[in-house]
Formats: C-alpha cells, sequence, structure tokens
C-alpha cells in the first residue's frame, strides 16, 4: 500500500531555534501543496546539529522543547511530521507529529563517540523501538547512527516502512558506503528505508544530503544531489501493518490522484564532491557567523590560489579580497600569480610589500636562521589580521594538510586565520583540485580561476633565498602516501614498513608528524572532507614522550 | 590481621614506558626495603594518564603490554604489585604481579566522559571484579571513577582491603570530596580502603597526589602531602579473609619485627594548593616537553607578574626571561614595574621598545581604533616568538580566565605562547594570589617577588591613551562573580537573575562570553585548577546562533 513521504534535505543552522522552526515551516507548506502524509526532517533539525555542550545547558534545552511544542501545534492537516529536536536528558530525540499534537517520540538509541563524535559527553541513549501506524502502514524509526548497528528489534516488529533522519557528515567516498548500508537494511528487515540528512557546514564538518530511498527489495526508487537542498515527495510502495504499533494514527489506506516518482541523482565524482564540500564549508562558517567577506594571502603559489578559487565560489569575487605580501626573498613570480588570479576572478587585490615591518624588527632585535624565516610569516599574518580587524573581512588561513601534519607551517604566521578551507587536503589533492577547478571553467566556457604557473611551478615558503618545499620535506607523491597510512590509517612504524615504505622516509615523517602536535591545536577549523582531519577528529596529548620509532 | 602496604605517589610521563618502568622498578625497591607485603601504584603508570587517542593506536598498545611483563619479571620476592597499564581493547588495566608472573588482570569498570574525561572513547569497560588473596587478605581492586560509583558487587565479597588506583586531576578542594568519599566506601564495603593518586603535570591537567589511607571504620590513618612525590609504607589493620578469592598468592599471615605507621598531611589552605598546583603544572609542561627556559612580556601589570612569580617558583630565576615592550601608551610606571621585578627576583631581563615596529605597519596601512590596539599586542607577540626563535625559550601567555571568557584579548597578539598558566584563575583570584604569594615571602624572611604596585595599580591594558579595563568590562569583583555562575556552574540567564544578578550586567557578560569561542580554541593550554576550565572541559560550537539572552 502507498504512502507519499516527504524528505527535507534542508540546512539549519545550530542554535538558530526561531529560524529552523520557519524553515520546518515553510517545508512542511511545500510537502502539504504535494499532499504528503509524512514529511521526515533530518536529525535534530530544530536545534541545528552537532551542538555539542549546548546539549547539557538547562535553558537551551528547554528551548529546543519550547520550539518543538509550538512546531507540533502549528502542524495540522493530514500530515504526519517527523521533527528531530533536543529533549531533557538531555536526549537526541523526535517528534512524531500529527494534528497539531505530539503523538509519540523515539529516542536515538545507539550514540557514536568516535572521530568528531561526542555522544556519549552530550547525550543519554534510548532503549525503545517506535512504531506508528500512518495510513495502515507501520512506520518505524531509526535516527543516524541507530542504522549502523543490528536492527533486530525493529525487524521484530514487521515495520511497513523505516524513516532515518540524520546528521550524517560528509567524508570522501561516504555516498557509496551509505547506499550499500540502506540497501543492506531494507533487506533485513524486508521494508522500504526512507533515509534523509540534513546538507550545510557546521565548524569542521559538512553535511552532504544524500537523501537516499530504497524499496522492500532493496532497489534505489530516489536520491537526491548531493550538497543541495532538496523536498523529495515520493510515493513509496510499503507493507500493510500487521504488528502491534505503538502509536495508531491513521488506519484508512492512503488515496491519491495522481502518482509522485523521484528522480534518481548520480553521485559526484570524487573532484567534484570534494569542491563542493570546501566551497559549502566555508559559505556556511562566513555566512551562519555574520561575516560577509574574506581576506588572504596571495603568494602566487597553489595552496592560496587554491583558498581563493574555493572562496570565490563560496561567496562570488566581489566579497574576497587578496594581498600580495612580497619580501625580500619573494620571486618575482610571486606578485605576478597572485595578480594574475584577481585580474582572472575580478576578486579585490592589493599589494603590500613586508620589508618595512621586516627591517624595523631586525634592525631592533637579532634574528636569524628560522627565526628571521618565521618572522615574516608572523608579519605577514599580523598585516591580514590587521586589515581584518580595520574592514571586517575573516581571514582565511591557506595552509594544506601535508604542511599541517608535518608543522611545515609558521605558528600566528601562515596558520593565521579564522578558517582554514584546505586544512583536509593533502598537497597532492590540492594540485588535483586546482587543475580539475580549471578543467571545469574551461569545459564551461569560462576563465580558469588559477593561473597555471601557480600549478606548475616548484613549491616554495621563499622565505630565505631559493628555498624549496623539497628542501625540508620529501616528495609530496611519497609523503602523503605516508600521511595517509600513518595519520589517517593509525599505521604504526612496523606497519608501515609492512606497507613498503622506505625506514628512513617512515622515521623521517614519524618524527615531524609527532612533534607538530601543538601546532594543529592552534589551527583554526576548516571543513573535513577525507581521512581522519586534525582537530576532534584526533586527540593526542601535546606533552608525550612516546616516540612512534 | 596486618597487611604491610605501600603506595606510589609518583610522578610518570605520558608516553615515556622506559623512564616510567625505570620509576617503578625503583619504588618497588624501596618498598621492598620496607618488606612492604603490597604495593599499590596510580593508574595507568606505565603509561602516563591521559594518554587521550595514544590509547587507540595498536604500537602504543603493544608497547604498555610489552611494557608490562618486562615489568612483571623483573618483580621477585614476597611483595605484590599492582601496576597500572593500557591493555589491548583498549583497556584501562592493572596487572596484579607476583614472582615474576602477572597473577590477575583488573579491568576498569567505570569510565569517566565528562568534563577533560574521553574515556568512553579510549577504552572499553571492564564488567568484573578482582578479589585477590594476600598473606591471608582478599584484596580488593578498584580503578579511580569506580569508586565514585556503587561498590556493592565489591562489598557483595566481603573483601579485607580495598586499593584503589587514581589518576585523579586536581581542582580546587577536590580535596575534601576526596577523603569524605573514601571514608565513606570504607563503611559500605566494611574494610580499609588505600587510595593512591600520582602527582604532576599534563598539558592542561595537574596531579596533587594526595594518598589516602582510612581504617574499616573511616578513620583517616595516613595520607600525603599534596603535590609531593612520597612512598608512603603502612601495617594495615586488614580482616582475614573469609570469601572466595579469584586468586590465591599467599595463605600465611604477614610477619613483621617492627610496626610501620605514616603521617598525617594537613591539606594545604586553598591559595597554597592552588599556587603549588599552578607551580607542578608549568614546571611539568616546560620539563616534559623538553624546554629549558620561558620567556614572558612583562607589562608591569599584575597578570604577568603573577606569571613570572609562578615561573620563578618552577624553574628557578635564571632559566626566566622576561621582556618590557613599552609602547608610546605605556605608562611611565609600566617598566618601572617591570623593572623591579626583575631587581627582586633575579630573572634575565630587557627592554624592547614596540614603536619602531609599530610605526612601520602604521605607516603602511591603515590601521585605527581597535585595529591600531591589536596591532600593539601583536607586535609584541611577534617579538616574544622571534626571541623563543632565536633563544629556545618557551613563550607564557599571562591572560587570566576573566579576561579569556570575555574575550577581552588580542588573537596572536597577548594570547601568543605554548603555555598560559593563570588561563584558569579569575583576576580576582590573581590579585589574591599576588598578594599571598608576596605573605609567604615576607614571612619567610625573603623578598616579595611582586611589586606592590602591580598589585594595587588600576587595571590597563595600555593599548589607547588612559585606556582601563574598567572602560569595556563590568568590575572585576563583580564580573567574576558572574562567570563563576555562568561558566562553572551553566546557569542559563533565567537562573542568573534569580541569583540576583541585574539583568543588564547579566546580558552584557553573557554576549562576551558567547562571542568569545573562538579566541579560547586558539588560546594555549595551561592549568586546570578551579570550576570549569576553558578546553577540554568546555566543548562549544564555534558557529551558533544560539544567545542564552
Amino acid at each position: 500500500m502507498k504512502l507519499r513521504v516527504a524528505l527535507a534535505q534542508i540546512n539549519p543552522t545550530v542554535g538558530d531555534l526561531a529560524g529552523n522552526a520557519e524553515l520546518i515551516a515553510q517545508t512542511v507548506k511545500k510537502a502539504q501543496e504535494q499532499s504528503a502524509n509524512l514529511i521526515v526532517f533530518p536529525e535534530m533539525i530544530v536545534t541545528g546539529y552537532p551542538v555539542e555542550d549546548l546539549a547539557l545547558r538547562p535553558s537551551f534545552q528547554a528551548a529546543s522543547i519550547k520550539a518543538i511544542e509550538e512546531i507540533a501545534a502549528s502542524i495540522t492537516g493530514d500530515v504526519v511530521a517527523v521533527v528531530g529536536y533536543l529533549d531533557k536528558g538531555p536526549k537526541n530525540c523526535v517528534a512524531v507529529i500529527h494534528d497539531g499534537k505530539i503523538k509519540a517520540r523515539y529516542v536515538k538509541r545507539h550514540l557514536p563517540n568516535y572521530g568528531v563524535f561526542d555522544e556519549f559527553r552530550n547525550f543519554v541513549a534510548g532503549d525503545e523501538s517506535l512504531v506508528v501506524r500512518i495510513h495502515g502502514v507501520d512506520v518505524a524509526v531509526a535516527i543516524c547512527e541507530d542504522i549502523w548497528h543490528s536492527l533486530d528489534s525493529i525487524s521484530a516488529r514487521t515495520p511497513g516502512l523505516l524513516v532515518v533522519p540524520n546528521g550524517s557528515p560528509f567524508e570522501r567516498n561516504k555516498d557509496d558506503v551509505r547506499l550499500a548500508l540502506v540497501q543492506k537494511r531494507a533487506k533485513e528487515i524486508g521494508a522500504p528505508v526512507a533515509y534523509v540528512n540534513m546538507t550545510g557546514g557546521q565548524d569542521d564538518l559538512v553535511f552532504d544530503g544524500d537523501t537516499i530511498v530504497v524499496g522492500k527489495d532493496a532497489s534505489l526508487l530516489a536520491r537526491t544531489a548531493q550538497f543541495d537542498d532538496e523536498l523529495i515527495v515520493i510515493d513509496i510502495d510499503c507493507i500493510e501493518g500487521s504488528s502491534k504499533p505503538d502509536v495508531v494514527i491513521s488506519q484508512e489506506p492512503a488515496v491519491h490522484s495522481d502518482s509522485l516518482n523521484s528522480s534518481i541523482a548520480t553521485p559526484l565524482s570524487d573532484e567534484a564532491e570534494m569542491w563542493a564540500g570546501l566551497v559549502m564549508g566555508l559559505r556556511d562558517y562566513v555566512g551562519k557567523n555574520g561575516f560577509k567577506s574574506v581576506v588572504l594571502g596571495l603568494s602566487g603559489g597553489i595552496d592560496s590560489a587554491l583558498v581563493a578559487a574555493i572562496a570565490i565560489d563560496a561567496l562570488g569575487a566581489k566579497r574576497v579580497n587578496g594581498v600580495a605580501m612580497p619580501s625580500k626573498y619573494s620571486s618575482s613570480h610571486s606578485v605576478e600569480d597572485a595578480q594574475a588570479l584577481a585580474d582572472a576572478t575580478g576578486i579585490h587585490f592589493r599589494i603590500t610589500p613586508i620589508a618595512p615591518m621586516v627591517d624595523a624588527y631586525m634592525g631592533n632585535m637579532v634574528l636569524k636562521g628560522l627565526a628571521e624565516e618565521n618572522l615574516q610569516a608572523r608579519v605577514r599574518g599580523t598585516t591580514l589580521m590587521g586589515i581584518s580587524n580595520q574592514e571586517g573581512h575573516l581571514v582565511l588561513a591557506t595552509g594544506n594538510k601535508s604542511e599541517l601534519a608535518v608543522g611545515y607551517s609558521t605558528l600566528y604566521g601562515d596558520a593565521v586565520g579564522g578558517f582554514a578551507p584546505i586544512k583536509d587536503i593533502y598537497k597532492t589533492d590540492v594540485w588535483a583540485l586546482a587543475t580539475w577547478r580549471n578543467a571545469q571553467a574551461v569545459a564551461a566556457g569560462q576563465t580558469a580561476p588559477i593561473p597555471q604557473r601557480s600549478i606548475t611551478k616548484e613549491p616554495s615558503a621563499e622565505l630565505r633565498p631559493d628555498q624549496k618545499d623539497s628542501d625540508s620535506l620529501p616528495d609530496y607523491a611519497l609523503l602523503d602516501q605516508v600521511l595517509r597510512a600513518y595519520v589517517d590509517e593509525d599505521h604504526g612504524y612496523e606497519a608501515l614498513l609492512a606497507d613498503g615504505f622506505d625506514p628512513e622516509l617512515v622515521r623521517r615523517v614519524i618524527s615531524l608528524v609527532d612533534k607538530a602536535e601543538f601546532k594543529r591545536r592552534q589551527y583554526p577549523p576548516g571543513t573535513k572532507v577525507s581521512g581522519r582531519a586534525f582537530g576532534k577528529d584526533r586527540r593526542l596529548p601535546m606533552t608525550s614522550r612516546w616516540n612512534e620509532k
């Protein structure tokens, strides 16, 4: 028997209870216009997700409960709404709303507490399943992490449909894993599954949507385009209720004069989904924090060029400010390539040589070698922060994951910023994304944003004469392979040798990574898109004598 | 029946498995010289504590297991040793060692996962009690958090003695809570309790020892001096075994020709224990991270003067470098008071005026108002980092908890540093501790380290003409009261009004605190000694539209 189900792939804002309630109301209205019998929202849509320790604050819990009660009162008519919110406990909860009232509640049973998740800290788990009969269909509910664990207790209740609100962060290739999981669960419970996920950036996390509907035979019935806000409304062929529901909302089969199917979006390519994640992560960090514009240093190198291209796609060129800050060690092509990017894209651009400031320090202190190198990076950081304070732009840090991993950056220098868009992108991926983004532009008949020489030139910090990254670091192609194994996969020394890496290289990389923890703790947030990102994902003691080798 | 028990209040280093093993060996030897039948070490003494995500690394688990096996093989003779280590799982575990072998293991059953603790993330919990018969006494084991929960399963086994290895971080007044808890548990199980805790600093945490022995009637038998490394050896009157132990190591009663009692140290005063915690936290952060010396800016104000005094007590004056960095807005007493502190204490001192560097920026950029104020702070930060890079000192940030809470500091300016000793000390406590430390010096016939004018002068950032903290902030006496309620106690707006605070003041403070999250995330670690410290203790989203009011 058919049920017309709406799945709301939308972008909430953490803490903006009034704004989220308005977004929910608008979305319910759209679903009602299409005569949906059921609308399902993502996890904790009322509060935004994740709320971290706000969950523990009684005033925030009270505000969330007040909000869900007001939302419930405003939803009338045939439609049943499944709306996630924060309840006392605190509990990560959904309310099942019909006819102006909350008819049932379900509490998330499996709390993730690894990687970026802290849910044992912030919530108490539920221990009961929920089945609600809607137009004769027994609809079961599971929240996000619940479906990564056994669904035996749900299967036992022979549901006619399983709906799954999610706050599932994007990770490279996660779309493949999700679909396979949803299909597996549909087969296990013998019923269709409607999986709805949010979009949007929240600090280090970005949510890509990827809302999925599969039939009881695991066939894919609908799938949204990743990263786009979208309301799916689809008639799902459900199984007639034969079990004992906790609540009966309606018994009579749903009747519709028309029939609604939904489209199946092709998942994005690897580069396209990373790019979309980086753009959305930056756009929402800027917008949700109330900034209007960004500023970044443009060195003529690939990292700052890529960050500029992301910022342009996120905000538009007119909200991006590039600053070239050449020193006496800067190459001639440094300013030329920065200028070329500005010319190609139309961002605001200025040149502020740092020699007068560097000379003032050097004339009043004794700074040599590394101290002099770092000084230049810090003068640039101070210059950007001055512009930020004066003009109100958010400063973007331009470091990549490879540099961050091995500590090849200057604390309070190039690490300065409120957001670090590519902190989770290895250097080899920086090049790949730059090449991909330029090709996309060319294919669309547009000007490539990133100067070709920024992609092809040998990487250099340009902090001393003829400096090259390769003076201090292994070749990036090799370095990134070791880092993926050591950082993302947690392979220890012996495991890295078994992976086939040279022992001397492994010892060198391990030593660099293990020493850089303090810098990583001081680094601004940046969108997590792949593997294990530094930050909440990985928590190591700063004071430690442990040497992996 | 008597058992001679040694309790090792010692200071391990996280990750230094060889060093910790050597410390354990030396301590066992000392206990054997006093014919101890049983020696108990603090929680995870082999690895140090807390190890955070190192626990998840297979190579680290393997190294810990190898270490405990080697330690076991080296312990021979009558003594039984209870030694905490990391096992696979990962598990927070103790080994009960006798005659060169591990005779039993116990896995921590209650994992703390609030405030600074992340143990659900890093360990799996045990689910079994352990009772080992030693010289006819049934000795039960509990690890740290275990005794904060019901001990019914232990009581049911009628132990003759309960031993409790701990990694219990210091917090103001925690000593009172600990003793009361240990006494309560002794009464409940009807047996003596031997509670042993580590000393030392580990990133934000500091462990104060406070090792305690109580009799079965809850009478206090022994207590160590807080923050001192110490080996207690005491004859405890235990109950003869009548139950069913898991392992019998020895049955015959212990015989000793002499009788050993231990002293009962008087707990430190509130100021003395905070001071000792601050000194130990800084000393260990510097030493365990391989630094020899520190550098800090001396403004003539109270915060930097107090940090200097802490550093001097932690490291000795000769390892402390003070730098006065006057600007055109600095008062005449700024450099005078900094000089007076240097003269009184014998630290290294230099004066580096910042005018040339500030002028270089101002001549090449347009910076006004707050942007100009922040510039000065950032020039000072860059100057200190230059000295650090050139000479190898760790930079100390001198901000206090009140400033940090309301964001009254400059990112990449006065917030620069590798460690922030007083980041958990409210401004009113800064003054109280300064007065207390000076009085201690005078009472001991020494020169007071902190110039009196630094204590009595009105607080000012001196970043613009005639600036006072009171231009931007409520009076500190009042501000700190609101902060204690809002930050430490998590009182929301309504609760703060119920506390009796003025609504306008409350709204102002809440607004400042809620806006400062980013700065706090970027702040260096500092010793947690009271209430709720910023950092691991409190995790809020940076992107959030939630307004408490």
